[in-house]
């Protein structure tokens, strides 16, 4: 394949992540196929709707599959799956991966890229850290609300060629990227934002307008990531001196947000506690750090997520 | 007064503690004059019904007032009322301490005394540290559901001597007593339960039992104890070894239980946060020792507490 010739991807998971991104891929003039699951036969019948700032775009006919099996080998097979159905990735990846293909990982969390690397080592293995806000509001119909880079970052380096066509691709669709140095460091200080936003939206039952407005509720979004910036360290990617400050201006000026932890809880879906919370408590500890708060409210999670699911 | 004479009680508060106190004290032949907020018509017309396996009791007539103004004075005022109506305190007790009257305090929380004898220097301040199961579920009626030990600590040589004699007023009602020799141990003692279980039965919503039940949220509430724990040992009254596993397996044996702030925050009425949370992580603090759970917890409740009342 020539460098030049277009990408072509493959999208596990066909929700806010997965559906605004394949959107704007096949914009950009990518092959897309999608992997849906409740909603694959209602994508192929009325096809994929995306309200977006950046326009409102219905793609139809759109390549949908209801599993891997049938699907022709892509360049790129990103994952967009909640990290709640890790059990069955491997499952799923299995016939989508061959030598070669570049596994594009957008779920949130630590050691995914690791586990990934481990099961597949003919793949080549990057990590894509999505900063979106854009939620799924029914069948096949995702909003986006705001923001949609792309921070890239490949676990090895096989991915770093990989790189700039992946840039190259996003931004024909209009999504900004970047590239991270450290795939270590830009997990961390993404969950600087995930493990508080999250976890306060579902446990203080508001919005991160709501959070912000609140002296209280900032203030305890900002001890968290303060543990978080210690467990970071711990790990060996320290934050800079004005990351938090800087992160938290920008969720100030954010619109308002049902983070996706939110949205699930009041489906009633399992919320994703293990890579977003408890793999971070994990790996700090090694390093003989603590992170208390965190561990507080990763508990009250998951106990409210049982309940609230029954199980 | 000879020590041979009956006690004479004002309670101030004829919730869940007063009025099962008040009723034991009545049945033990002291003298004992309520104050009530909502209720005091109700009681005057019905009076006062204590439900409790101790055997169910209906008072009528009671003395019962609205304020402290016209109340004959009593040996001991005693502090029913919420933590979260101590603004009013100053001058609800005003009224009935004289030279020598003793304030026994049954609220939750540390640094009360201490402002209790700051503000009344005439007075002797003793702490008695309830533990009791007792919930007011209507107008004059309260429900005991289990326990009732009243521990009493002085917080001076000026209280010493009062011990016995409290001691005995209660024992003549079928209530058990002790006496502690450190106020403050007693308190953080006491906290140790409190902290948790209270906070947990909100931001959990669920009582003691399910707490309890669910390993989880039992071991959620082992590592808040743990916290509370140093926060003790940093202000000088270390916990025994093994006072938190006994604490944890009374806790089990209890008969399922709501904690006031459970219904609290069910009926809408404000937390006790500032003296069973505030107050300690204050204290600790000012030894050095963060408690970051309880910090965690703490705000979650003040937070969820201001949206609850809608202020």
């Amino acid at each position: 394949m020539s460098s030049s010739s277009p990408l072509s991807f493959t999208i596990l998971g066909t929700g806010a992540l997965g559906g605004f991104y394949g959107s704007r891929l096949l914009l950009g003039g990518a092959t897309v196929r999608f992997i849906a699951h409740s909603d694959v036969d209602w994508i192929r019948a009325q096809g994929l709707r995306v309200d977006s700032p950046l326009g409102d775009r219905l793609h139809h006919p759109v390549e949908v599959y209801a599993d891997s099996d049938p699907i022709p080998p892509s360049d790129v097979v990103c994952i967009g799956l909640k990290t709640t159905r890790n059990a069955q990735l491997p499952e799923l990846l299995a016939p989508l991966v061959g030598e070669g293909t570049v596994i594009l990982n957008w779920q949130n969390g630590l050691t995914l890229e690791d586990e990934l690397a481990a099961r597949f080592p003919q793949a080549v293995v990057i990590a894509g850290l999505c900063f979106l806000c854009s939620n799924k509001v029914g069948p096949g119909h995702i909003v986006h609300l705001d923001y949609g880079r792309v921070s890239l970052a490949a676990l090895d380096e096989r991915g770093v060629d990989w790189l700039p066509r992946l840039q190259a691709a996003f931004g024909a669709g209009g999504i900004e990227t970047d590239v991270q140095p450290s795939l270590s460091a830009a997990r961390w200080r993404k969950l600087a934002w995930n493990i508080p936003f999250n976890g306060l939206s579902v446990l203080l039952d508001r919005n991160t307008d709501a959070i912000m407005v609140d002296p209280e509720a900032r203030a305890l979004a900002e001890r968290l990531m303060g543990e978080v910036a210690e467990g970071a360290a711990a790990c060996g990617v320290p934050f800079d001196p004005d990351f938090i400050p800087k992160l938290l201006a920008t969720t100030e000026r954010m619109a308002p947000y049902a983070p996706s932890m939110r949205l699930d809880f009041l489906g009633k879906r399992a919320l994703e506690i293990e890579y977003m919370y408890r793999r971070p408590l994990r790996e700090a500890a090694v390093q003989g750090v603590r992170m208390p708060g965190v561990e507080t409210i990763a508990s009250q999670l998951s106990i409210l997520d049982r309940a609230n699911r029954g199980v």
